[in-house]
């Protein structure tokens, strides 16, 4: 397989530029997922993310010929650091286009590498057809995020890692956006061990590879929001999508609240910050998505590159989901001393409150009533029930806010 | 020495117990501090943080008669995750005392080592009167945090392992609070090769061991609130207070906002959960505060157990510092439009909005007027001079709420 042996080449040529990742067994995470996990840490990885692989080893391919007017791509993520970080290493001019209203982190972090960051259009489709006009009129080269043979041989990179460091690996669990890091590591792994087994991982908001493959064809899917925007790509690639089709053992969706936890763990348990994607692994291992038991297993941990404001809001539902932190409602009567008396009830309970506030307009408050607003944190979901079922027996009505 | 010999054998009785932690090159902040800086990453230690080591060493330092009746420690921190863990391995018996009002995440944690946690008192101190008490009433062993030579010789094999990793380390940063850590480090650093200089770093906010230096024997100071709680430590040990006097290079004083932005960075670009106390070593690098260049430098990343409520106050102050982020207040004619005008405003200079509030009701807003707090997320500090000198410009008098 010409494709194989492409990313052995890239691996050696990434020697030095491209960290070799750690790979973590993790306790804890064995337990509940009732396999031997270990984590691929990609999101330790140069740029935060597996993606720097396969943009580097795309623009070593290029001859100087192809790149003397620079390179050109687009991307608001993950792709845009790898492909800046890449060009600095090797000296290539690189402009990025971001759609309009990019998060600032990101087009900092991106300048930071000395790519060239312009704004165009109001989504990532206006983005990317600004980038291959530009392409055109400027005859530089493309480097696209996922559909291309040396960027698939890049992220197979991590194939052959995970093989060196665990040699008797059994199955490899890989989040699923554009297709470039599970083709790659899947024609790694199964040209080597084909007893080895990879499955794919999509965030249910946006199951584009799910229904691809259902239709034997790459299709175009909705997709909601969702808190993995890595992997929130409408369609899977060609070469992807062939690749996969071919070697990857089955594709499996995991849900937000899934996700939102499995990333507070390894926040709190493993001290990692770990993106919404990256995350799409564990929480496939830790929901039991896939059928397989007692297999060593590695959860691919794709990437870290969480908007700094957005950790707190992962954090609260990750909490919520484990029952630690619960919103809840109540209208009390506007009398001195009734405030003092609800929180006592809850004190009583031993929950703790975090927020609060009190008001006495809203459609459904009558006069002489108020309503108060609480977060209490709290230990698990009994817990909460306790402080229901208190409050309730003392003739209040809480109301769960989700 | 004996203690230098206690540490070496305190290293190989807890191989395969006690992670061997990362010891990684950090480019960005090798730049930043003008010297060659790497982190030794015990945040990514068993139970969170370095602690662990001494209180297995000090367990199985002790005699099968000494531990029969279990063992006893006082701590709501990581001394108690450490206990907790080491007693589970050895298979002792173990009773932790907490402060009543201790979070309920670090309970939990102890908790889910096997450890039976009792509340006792309303400050550690009173935890602490009451931990010693139950040790004599029950025959219990007691494991103190700091202040014992095998705590210490269990913290020491952090400065053997630092050696190994990076055989031409020159100089060691490492946070202080009772002094366990740096005097096990310094021992086993100064006694292998006295040319490798080790530096203390405590909290301005607590700087017991600054204190004790000038005055030539262990005292007390007062502390104020400091996010490096791990460190804030109200007196050095005795034993830990003489290796130290003896060993230790120089100590020196981080500020609150210096622990917060070196907290965010590496988060931010680390992708690495670390407690206040924990990054009190590299602020000391990064805020220059050690006359040292062109050292090859490791900062003992000492541990990553934030509690997940705190984590986004960590980072809104760490944003507030690099001014990515800003809080302020004016005052609006309650009039149809002007809310909106003075948001165009701020969009004029690509200010984005995270929060808002509009109060009709407070001491200084008169009839007619109302008071808009918001918080805006900005590049940098001259992003937030432009939109401040912008907002008066059109006639606002904006007030900066920090």
């Amino acid at each position: 397989m010409r494709l194989f042996e492409d990313i052995v080449k890239a691996q050696k040529r990434m020697a030095g530029i491209i960290h070799k990742t750690p790979l973590d067994y993790s306790k804890t995470f064995s337990e509940i997922a009732q396999n031997e996990v270990y984590l691929k840490l990609e999101n330790l990885q140069k740029t935060g993310s597996f993606k720097v692989r396969g943009s580097y080893n795309k623009m070593i391919s290029l001859e100087p010929d192809e790149v003397k007017h620079g390179v050109v791509a687009a991307s608001a993520g993950n792709h845009a650091q790898g492909v800046a970080y890449s060009s600095n290493m090797l000296g290539i001019d690189c402009r990025i286009i971001m759609p309009k209203g990019a998060p600032l982190s990101k087009i900092q972090a991106t300048r930071m590498y000395g790519a060239n960051v312009e704004l165009h259009g109001d989504s990532f489709d206006e983005a990317l057809a600004y980038a291959l006009d530009l392409k055109e009129r400027e005859s530089a080269a493309f480097v696209h995020a996922f559909d291309d043979e040396a960027v698939i041989a890049g992220q197979g990179t991590v194939g052959l890692e995970i093989m060196e460091q665990l040699p008797d690996v059994e199955a490899i669990i890989c989040p699923v956006g554009g297709g470039g890091l599970i083709a790659g590591i899947a024609m790694a792994v199964k040209e080597t061990n084909p007893a080895i087994q990879v499955f794919g991982i999509e965030a249910l908001a946006c199951p584009s590879l799910v229904e691809s493959l259902k239709q034997n064809m790459p299709v175009t899917v909705d997709a909601l929001p969702t808190m993995a925007d890595g992997i929130a790509v409408k369609k899977p690639g060609k070469s992807t999508f062939d690749i996969i089709q071919r070697y990857v053992d089955g594709v499996f969706c995991v849900e937000e609240m899934e996700i939102a936890r499995a990333m507070l763990m390894l926040l709190e348990r493993n001290k990692l910050l770990v993106e919404g994607s990256g995350a799409s692994s564990l929480a496939a291992l830790l929901y039991q998505k896939i059928e397989i038991k007692h297999k060593k297993t590695v959860a691919v941990i794709s990437g870290g590159n969480v908007d700094v404001n957005f950790i707190s809001r992962i954090i609260e539902r990750g909490m919520v989901e484990a029952g630690r932190f619960v919103h809840l409602e109540l209208i009390l009567k506007d009398k001195p001393g009734n405030l003092e008396k609800v929180l006592k009830d809850i004190t009583e309970q031993q929950g703790n409150v975090l927020d609060i506030s009190l008001t006495h307009m809203g459609e459904n408050i009558y006069p002489g009533y108020a309503q108060l607003s609480l977060s209490i944190e709290t230990r698990d979901h009994h817990h909460i029930e306790h402080i229901f079922s208190n409050l309730k027996t003392k003739g209040y009505t809480p109301k769960l806010i989700s």
